[in-house]
């Protein structure tokens, strides 16, 4: 492993120098004070990250999967209906998992490349006159697909409707990259991860949960433990955990969201539409589409890029990874082998993101199909150079 | 925070150089087969470390208490009956759980000190004649009384019942510093974490199913989505994981392991009778006593020492604390105030427990016990050259 | 600092993560036989790098510079004469060193681009009937003007001209990127440092010396402490150092000898030229001249760019580190202004190379200069995947 | 090497964590202003660490005996007179240094464990009435014997006898440990290094020069290139070097300054006297006594302690290393075999010089020695305990 080149999956992502640092942390008592110098700043952070002047933050030694689990079992029960679109992967595993703890899902099947139909979400919520549905799901930006939604539309829905289901948001890949607002939104529970926007190892599941959310889990019947947020909560009172905290990404969480705060939100997320812009550029250069249906969707985080008919967007990535040692995402699901996908979130520079874009000119070159070299580099770089 | 001192909790522990760099570790694909070179090798030491030639091995971003969870979801069902002994903190949380999630505990209220009452296990198994008992619980070492029990007896009872309840032993304060014996012992599902006996930060759940633990998955019906074994397995098969894997963590748990077998396991666990045995003469010239009620269950990882009546054992946690930059335990539930807690597992040398000694000798001192000073570093120091 | 972004100088080189592990080391007792362990491996592996089997090996906690001090004052006294040419600010730097020693210095004035005159050291040290003339200095690779020079060509003069002076070579950017052949061109003392070839940071002074050289030694008055290499050989002996050595910088350097004769220093060299024929691509077609007067000069460690008249080509560099976060070589001496460099040597991939690349380009568009944008790009693209 | 143990060597010290993380440093270009942003704060804290108002800092890829050379060749010429003490293996190093530069040394050979003889010095220097005498070499704190001298006194002979002879002193194991006082003393040039009270690894020469030692530097004949401070100033001025600095080391001397600067000076050198105090205690208690002859030379970096006759004190050197990986200092030149040496210097705590006192007593025991095992950890820790 010879880590010369950075990564261009969307998350986990590349990892700044003083993150690693932040993380590699000693052993520390996690039962002593030291520990709520780092848990408390935190948890601060991360409420201005989402936006939120109200919204109780939790973080467990876990993943974004676990931060679903931590909004669905905290609130839930089994036999409650939930409302979800699927339009990718992620939005895919999210109905999964309530299947499996038994809630009943009404499904909106959406094309992968859309956004989600909030237009439907009214139309069900409307519909469901004695309010049967207890929360609404959405993920903020489909990772497999590139594609970004309006929860501010999905908000909406439920307003017209006076309903009072819970807002459920999956901003795994968005949040800390993109303009997610949890307050404005009226989002009730947002869930993400450390190794997108914040830039960190995988680990910390990060969860934000509304007043409503929190009054939501004394009457909620799932089972659970570990992801139980009234044990989190007390302990947190306590400078401490219900069990042994993950310190060191903690600690390199504190520095992350330093360091995003720092930059100031409107600068990172700039910053990630200027990127973003650079690789639309040459995809356009290509002569390519995004599986993404429209700019309104696209994504600021990750392109999913399809490629011709017959051709397996796979061997890209794996071409880029075994001839040039360079990472990029397949397409998942739906869109296997129909995408390949570039990550461009995170701490990404120009002149990164112009090695990356390189290199799936070389990689497509090689596997025959009709790009110029250079081509989608010049239009990147114009785009850099007349934005920097 | 100097990190100048090294730290006497029992877990998480001192983390190696090694270590602490093979944790630090850029960004992969953890989609690719680098991963696969981290993954594989991890499961089969593990599988080593566990004594055990069958057990399959599975890795959470969690802690151990995700482990527990682990245990009981993937192989219960609501309404299952278990057995477990309450002899400490852990065991009692244990319990916790498995009523939270609906299951019938039959619980042996055990003095906090003794071990786990393999005679009691044994009565109760064998009138449950209609083996409605579908799991026995074990800690094999309580890690808030330091003190370890019997895991060959408890199998006994079982097969001398001819019972064939599941027997799931939480190994957390054991595995990797003290004897396990997975196969001999019958064990079915073993559970740890990465920060105790592995040297490694909080962040792993480690558990090991038996193929009889692996046969109970199919008629579980406890939800489960993040812990699911199934997806797990599936997810090994292809290189991957169900979610992100925290990489480093796992790099580092191939490094732990690496360094534990090339040390040799039976070494590992004899230098960890050794530097105890220091820590127990230290005690014992000290003229105080263990929690542990007798010799056969005293913990080779952790020492909870009985101060006077009227006299608050968690001042001398604070003092060492505050005053020398030293960190112990403090006595959970029922020993809370009447206990302090010397953690000697991991990567602790003799030189580094006498600084620890010496240390609770000060606090000690200072909060006027009536202590020699030197004298229980000297009892130390005669146990650690003569056996060096 | 942000260090998201390769160096593109000509040292220090970009430092990849496993020897910024090696050199991060705690302390140990350097007077132990713990520090032979690191010492007596880092003086063979070095003599392997410098293709010697005889090469006695001196590494001083200082730098290239320093290297020379050591070659000159070892061996040479007050009044002594040496040879030498200059044609490059390295060159030039080392024949002031020999004057500020009283050294006499003959000096061939040669054009900054060519590399050295061998045909002009064979006539005047034929005309040097009595061996008036001690040593010879030759700059393998002048880092100044990106030009390698023929050094066997060197030797040859020296054996045709039946001539004793001792051939001092300067190795510093080509030793462990460029083929350097100690025993067959008959070197009698190499000087390099840790941060070029070995991708170390600054720190160690490197030199190896042949048996002549170290014949030579006895009779030099030269004064010297610091750079003795007679204490530095007597502390060998005892696996010590005359003073407090740079351990950690050493422990990089065995690391880092390692790490080029497990990949075979012949596939090293091809790796440099293949990354710098990249290089040289783009250059051509941005329709620019290397400093370099022909390719048999070219050097494969660094390329000195010439700009057209009038332009400052060091406004190339301050743009790009100012706009870009890219660190490229301003001109030195002579060619100042006139000249940016690219380094191309050490821990590079293809892919990185061409990020510096597109920066260049960019940063010339934007400073006015007829250049298309993602024309060498597609160049080096080209050289590159037909290479792979 | 398992780098669990803390060392007790005099130097190389323990290296905190955050200087460890500050050294660790990606390649950053030096010749860009980013390398000035380190650069200079570093000489503008050393300065204070001297305090000098007046200092010129000199900061040399190189060792504390680079700095000697550095003080010697700028600022004398072949044939010039010093005047110098021998009481311990530095100063007798630096009259040796003096000799091989054709320097004339009167010496004034001094019992090793007693201070530099001022009044010896006194009369020297007034019978110097022509004023041969350039320069008087002053080493404040003898690594080898654990002396340390009155330079106040040494200024008063000088000033006593009017003589205009230069003051050089060697401060390599007191500065930043032990009040120096540059100004105060009319120190002309001091020399330090890294890997002492600075707590780096070894790897740079510090030096300060007076406005008068700065003045000497035009008329000094002394041949140097490598530790020429006339380029170094010149390099200084252009935020760069005379060759390639060892950034990650300088960026750790900024940290490292910060951090004593932060603590307070006086603060810092209390903290060495307590550790001192409590090593001292405890050879006190064990009936043994130091290579120092009086309390006022009593040296609060390292402490050298006498063995009984026919006992060889390396055997507690070389028992500490094999059987219980701990350093210590073995006795140089005319002490050797008859003390061992405890280095209580840069970061440690009290619970760490315990594990180093309970070690020595353990291989004492060992030996044979009449120690009784926990008297001079008694000792210490009563020392360490009222004054916490």
């Amino acid at each position: 492993m010879s880590f010369q080149n950075p990564v261009f999956i969307p998350g986990p992502t590349n990892i700044p120098e003083s993150l690693r640092k932040a993380c590699d942390m000693p052993t520390i008592d996690h039962r002593s004070p030291l520990f709520g110098q780092i848990l408390h700043p935190v948890r601060a952070n991360i409420q201005k990250v989402l936006k939120s002047k109200t919204a109780e933050v939790f973080i467990f030694p876990s993943t974004g999967t676990g931060g679903w689990e931590t909004a669905l079992t905290n609130t839930l029960s089994a036999g409650d209906k939930v409302l979800a679109a699927r339009n990718g992967m992620f939005s895919h595993k999210w109905i999964d998992m309530c299947q499996r703890h038994k809630l009943g899902v009404t499904i909106v099947e959406t094309p992968w490349g859309d956004g989600l139909p909030a237009e439907r979400y009214a139309e069900i919520l409307a519909a469901d006159t004695n309010h049967q549905i207890k929360a609404v799901l959405a993920t903020h930006n489909e990772t497999a697909t590139g594609v970004k939604s309006d929860i501010a539309a999905v908000r909406k829905a439920l307003d017209d409707a006076k309903h009072p289901a819970l807002l459920f948001v999956d901003g795994v890949s968005s949040i800390g990259s993109m303009d997610f607002r949890f307050d404005d939104w009226g989002v009730d529970i947002a869930v993400t991860g450390s190794q997108k926007g914040f830039m960190l190892p995988a680990g910390l599941a990060i969860v934000g949960f509304s007043p409503k959310a929190m009054a939501a889990i004394a009457k909620a019947t799932l089972p659970r433990t570990f992801f139980d947020v009234r044990d989190m909560s007390k302990g947190y009172d306590a400078n401490a955990y219900p069990y042994t905290p993950a310190v060191g990404l903690l600690n390199g969480l504190k520095a992350s969201t330093d360091m995003l705060l720092d930059e100031g939100l409107d600068n990172v997320f700039a910053r990630h539409t200027r990127i973003a812009n650079g690789v639309r550029a040459a995809i356009s250069a290509w002569g390519m589409d995004l599986c993404a249906t429209s700019p309104d969707v696209y994504s600021d985080t990750v392109s999913a890029i399809k490629t011709p008919d017959g051709f397996n967007a796979s061997d890209i990535v794996d071409l880029a990874a075994t001839k040039y040692g360079v990472a990029f995402g397949t397409g998942l699901g739906e869109v296997a082998g129909k995408v390949f996908r570039i990550g461009h979130l995170g701490s990404l520079t120009d002149v990164m993101a112009l090695s990356g874009i390189a290199t799936a000119e070389m990689c497509m070159a090689d596997l025959g199909l009709p790009i110029t070299l250079g081509s989608g580099v010049a239009a990147a770089q114009e785009t850099y150079r007349t934005t920097a």
